[in-house]
């Protein structure tokens, strides 16, 4: 854990950080229409532990052929989750400010750009996403983010840029 | 135009070169789950000139808060758009392979990786991708992509790399 | 041409310009080391019509068998004539700043990250690189990059972004 | 270490792999020039623990202000151990083939694409490079490149796709 999450965590209380976790949870998975369409749900927002997953749906297929991810899904998840794992360090690095500080910033943050690599075929029943920030800057955010399968194969892996505010 | 596609417009009859067109219309729009969800409409597949579009909808939106587009649609749409662009130089390139064999490259095709530009909030009524293929080898096929809003403001650019066979 | 531009080039007397020009050329051809040992030279400044170009050399070689350019080789140039072409279209947009406060912005630039496709082998006895301004936001830049041979073969494309302030 | 790996570690000898170790060497220092500007020197390369290092040099600044690396010096360097821990794992995975054989696979090989994270500010006295091929198919490899300078601050990610035949 960085010491920007260890202040943070010394700082806000259990019940703050569940209420905190809670709004984050909601704005993620309710309020964001795609990801609900893309049923991606939000496992751990644990500063250093942002993960969530989602299931196969007919819906996600993008070759019917074979039955794996349609890409866009892949890169769908992956940004949802580069900018959730943002949130939480931000959450995490700014303890003092209210929830409505906090969520002001995040309305603000903007994804600049994304890559993904696609090293396997997106095929399971399940799959699960994980995100870690490799730079918080006071303007611009970096992360790093990955894909697994159900069976714990890489499917992809990916970069983003964001700006902070 | 390349070489390429002259030689193409010059092998396959007209009749021949609209049921090709029909069947990758229908391989894009039908047979791709998440194309339909995304409701992505292929309006020109001119070598060359390869386009699509899509309305706003509700379930497309990343921020409620700013009604725009989730970064995840603008990166599905511009991928979708670049391997039917990649689909539609493979076509013009193999004017005597039949459809079957054109349509099993196809099935062989796979992204690489893709990169994304976010330049603009993903704001409009509707919006307009293009992709244009920069390199086709026999094993891979390079593509840059713009997604464009209805009042013509530039939203994104993309670039992928996709293996062909 | 940018309105940004066209404002600019009303507001700065061509002397004006001209020197502007030459702090660009000398900090970039003279103040960039590396720039050197690229053998990096800027062709125009224009807004709009960034161009430079380098000749092969020896020490730039990645493949002693093809005789080819280095990627790194082309990743630095188009890296460089990014940011070139941000300078440029900065300078333009800021018609009543001092060369001094110009300067000072360009301190501050920095590369938030590159993408590079090698759609090409680097093979030729000079190439030409040009940039282009696809966002100019208060604080981020992005630009496409391109690289040609001298027989006007595409050799790669870029696209990076750039924190401003 | 992957499976591959410790096939490969069974099958050649302790001395046939120094030899191939030498000759790596000396092809990625020696006879790729560029690498020599770089100055780019092979800690390591074992299998899974791909590692060069090289020194700041005042050639390698890319701002005289900051005394800091030119981006185009990370990319290079990152590029080049990508490009080197594909050759490692290639010739760990296939142990029966003469040497000959796999560097006639090495000349084959070329970057599709590459992407930069520029995380922090590269400064420092040394360097150090570590790439990790995360797929090694038939056609395509894919790695990901870190560089830390001598204080291990993380300086820049990468991620790369390379064609192997």
């Amino acid at each position: 854990m960085s010491p920007v999450v260890t202040a943070a965590a010394a700082r806000r209380s259990a019940e703050e950080q569940a209420q905190f976790d809670h709004a984050l949870r909601t704005l993620f998975e309710e309020h964001i229409a795609f990801n609900r369409v893309l049923g991606l749900e939000i496992v751990s927002v644990e500063p250093g532990n942002v993960r969530g997953s989602f299931d196969m749906r007919p819906e996600l297929v993008g070759s019917s052929l074979h039955g794996r991810l349609h890409g866009g899904v892949v890169s769908s998840v992956l940004d949802a989750m580069a900018g959730l794992a943002l949130m939480v360090e931000i959450g995490a690095s700014r303890p003092t400010e209210s929830m409505q500080q906090v969520l002001h910033r995040f309305a603000r943050m903007g994804t600049i750009d994304l890559r993904i690599d696609f090293l396997r075929q997106g095929i399971g029943r399940r799959f699960d996403a994980t995100a870690e920030v490799t730079r918080l800057g006071g303007r611009i955010g970096s992360v790093q983010m990955a894909l697994h399968n159900d069976e714990g194969r890489l499917i992809a892996t990916g970069a983003a840029a964001y700006v902070l505010a």
